[in-house]
């Protein structure tokens, strides 16, 4: 039994009468803990400025503040501050990296390598570079068990392979690619990599020097940290070469009509004025996840994964997907019930899962379901949530007799 | 003596040793009063779920909470709730409007009209839209006031010209755009208007539908409400025809390899999990101002605009800029005292003004002046504010002898 203890810390893990609920849609997004809330409440406050641009002491500290967030979101995971973009989410992120980099160094008849697995954040942003440059994108198969098959990959990389865009941790089967190796099978074409880190950030320590790869987005609402905010890292070669995003205050060296000039990254990539308080929230969300430790909580979730797996693959009605190694996330279908009745039904028992395609449609096709039920773990989760879930599961399956 | 009593409701108009904060930097970014700080922490708390997606109960509360927080913010600027889109500010507003409309309806040999005054984020993106497109740019001067130039707009306006953006009140001057009389005009050709209204959102009733205007932006954190979010109202017609800006979850219709299609106006716009608790404390935040009501606020801004421009015009050694009915902007030069020593000094007295290009330095060329010293109202100002700049600047002329 090693699962942490923190549910008290967290506002979001009661009913509105004061009962546990139990949230197992951390992979939508994250409860966040009072820690979060306190942060964000103190920036909006008593130390609210701006950034960047006040000549008062209060605007020079909060400036402090949100360049120590870059600092903080950097170093969690293995980069340099002047390598580490705030955006709204790891959405707009790849749709970034999609419209500077991408834009400007894939060209007609390049590929570029997704996978099966891929959220639609991590599809459509490349299908829109596809089409407007006359790229080709190459799909990168699983294995029977759901991982993205590296050894499909290396036969599927050549010459004009340009870029490979991969999820980290699959948001619908919790599948953990082996990032570094994908790393060196990309370099060896010389193309580059890029990592949708979202679900992996909260769940596996991240180091990007370590893995190697040239981009790496994550969202801090699934960080336990606030909405409205999320980092892009990219090696700051890459960054260098980019090209502006969007255009405005912040992000400029000198405005004229005639012609207008850049500051170097990462503030060439910000522009306007930032989710400040936000980015001190993250801050916030990042001390509380390391205090408890990276490793505490895989092992955690771990714990819990291989519980409900065995529970689930106990029942000759259940199907499971996704590999038993699964990284906090388990997907699965039950026989005769659709998932949004099971998630309407489990609701009625304070039990929240996720019921539907998770933005990952070519995955459904793939495994030939319009959808799946999946429960997610975060830091606060506990064999209580699993209880909970497997008797809401028992009822639903008495219910449809 | 009309002004509010409004400085309890403001954590972050203390010091922090609790004595009063003179903050007249309001046109950077406005304090946010406890109604939103607690909306915020509510919303991140004991509320938090993920939006349009969940099949439990907490989800669907807090996508009615998100829609809720659209149609308030349609209502207040007198648009209809399918004409809102959420983005992370208004300087995203203008890019996505660039990047979509502007990418697919302007093209080279035609016309943008900007105007001297504009901030960076609304001379910026167009720039860009003109590079790649090949349109060009034309510049609406001012009057000797600081107005925008309407007579001089009618003469730029041609065949040719496709759009024309304006700022609805400047955030040096605070000059006030005749927003309706500049709609006509631009349709008299066929052209379509964009108001920048960063400034006249928190000083001005607007009304959308009255002025005419065919697209209108605002950012939330000038509003008294959140960082991470703004606005981009659009008439559903244009809306309808803009393609996609950035790609990813919940803008899309149905995503496979070969095809993707996409959702219709406002979430097409909104890829990814949108900013959730910044849009219900953006409600909270219009719910607070219309609580006290643009008529009040427009007054005691006007108040303290014309006393602080009669005391400054009264001193030989003072130069001010725009128009004396200025929207709750004050720009002035004091001569031999640089605007950032002024700033500094300011500071020591817990007066806090903003000294610099404003993100405007195309007016700033137009001024002869690299900086200037600017004091913004807002709704909580009051006399005490104005007494306390006064003494501010007296103490500096002492110290620049």
């Amino acid at each position: 039994m090693t699962t942490l203890s923190l549910r008290d810390d967290f506002p979001g893990l009661r009913t509105a009468d004061g009962k546990p609920w139990h949230y197992l849609d951390t992979a939508a997004t994250a409860q966040k803990p009072q820690a979060v809330i306190g942060a964000m409440a103190r920036a909006l406050g008593e130390d609210y400025a701006t950034v960047h641009r006040g000549v008062y002491s209060r605007s020079a500290e909060m400036t402090l503040r949100y360049e120590a967030a870059r600092r903080r979101t950097a170093e969690f995971i293995g980069g340099r501050e002047d390598e580490v973009v705030f955006t709204r989410g790891a959405t707009e992120a790849i749709n970034l990296v999609a419209q500077t980099w991408g834009m400007t160094q894939i060209g007609e008849g390049d590929r570029i390598v997704l996978s099966t697995l891929e959220h639609h954040s991590n599809i459509v942003p490349w299908q829109m570079v596809a089409e407007r440059t006359g790229a080709q994108i190459d799909v990168c198969p699983l294995t029977e068990s759901g991982e993205i098959d590296l050894g499909a990959l290396e036969a599927l990389l050549g010459p004009r392979t340009r870029l490979v865009a991969l999820g980290h941790v699959s948001n619908v089967l919790g599948s953990v690619l082996d990032a570094k190796r994908a790393a060196a099978l990309v370099h060896s074409v010389s193309a580059k990599l890029l990592l949708d880190g979202c679900q992996a950030a909260p769940r596996l320590k991240i180091d990007v020097a370590d893995i190697g790869c040239d981009f790496y987005v994550f969202s801090a609402h699934k960080l336990y940290g606030p909405t409205g905010i999320g980092a892009l890292w990219a090696r700051r070669e890459i960054l260098d070469q980019m090209p502006p995003y969007q255009g405005g205050g912040a992000m400029i060296d000198r405005v004229t009509f005639e012609k207008t000039t850049y500051a170097p990254p990462p503030q060439r990539f910000e522009a306007g004025t930032p989710a400040i308080a936000e980015a001190v929230a993250l801050h916030a969300a990042i001390d509380y996840v390391e205090s408890i430790g990276l490793a505490r909580i895989h092992a955690t979730e771990t714990e819990l994964v291989e519980r409900l797996r065995t529970e689930l693959g106990a029942m000759n009605d259940v199907t499971l997907f996704g590999p038993s190694d699964s990284a906090g996330i388990v997907s699965f279908a039950i026989d005769g019930v659709h998932p949004h009745d099971l998630g309407t039904i489990l609701d009625e028992s304070s039990v929240a899962i996720r019921a539907g395609h998770h933005c990952a449609q070519p995955l459904m096709d793939h495994l030939g379901v319009p959808a799946t039920a999946r429960a997610s773990f975060g830091l606060y989760s506990d064999h209580s949530d699993v209880d909970a879930l497997l008797e809401g599961i028992a009822r639903t399956r008495r219910i449809f007799g």
